[in-house]
């Protein structure tokens, strides 16, 4: 995430018993718009499966513990280890969903 | 998490620009804490396989998008929800897992 959207997210959590309504609608515009984003994008590519399943598991698996990190502004020393967390993340959710892929292309 | 965790966190993120050591303390003291004892439990049962990794995928499973909810304060009507993410959870551990896992009983 980029910086200015972690400050966003931090003035609303300190700000959000004043103004109530603000973290349902910080929540509703960019955490649930880019799921809703990235189960557009697979609900093409996946049959017999929630396409909203399976675009919170690829957010959960690559997020892995970083939201939290980030919000506390706890920083990573490089990139390593961001990199090595998104490979398992695609690993992870081929071995969940490698059968209910349509295969766009000819092998 | 409970209500007075949630609480704490909320007070650490507010505050912890004015005491930069507080974030660390906190993620070290909590979440990797908590991650380090599902990940012995884990080391148990499991071979070949890095049992931090494995704490690490059962808790982003487990928490899917909970945690940032909470620290919002977006709070779901009923428990309905958390049982089918705690049910998705265990199957997609398993479904990763189960090649892995040390039987420690007969079948």
């Amino acid at each position: 995430m980029r910086d200015d959207t972690i400050e966003i997210e931090r003035i609303i959590i300190i700000n959000n018993r004043r103004i109530p309504k603000l973290g349902n609608i910080f929540y509703s515009n960019t955490f649930l718009y880019f799921r809703d984003q990235v189960s557009l994008f697979l609900a093409n590519s996946l049959y017999d499966e929630d396409p909203d399943d399976a675009a919170m598991l690829l957010l959960d698996l690559c997020t892995s513990g970083f939201n939290r990190r980030l919000i506390l502004e706890l920083r990573h020393a490089n990139n390593i280890l961001a990199d090595q967390i998104a490979d398992r993340a695609v690993q992870i959710f081929m071995k969940i969903y490698h059968k209910c892929l349509v295969r766009h292309h000819a092998d």
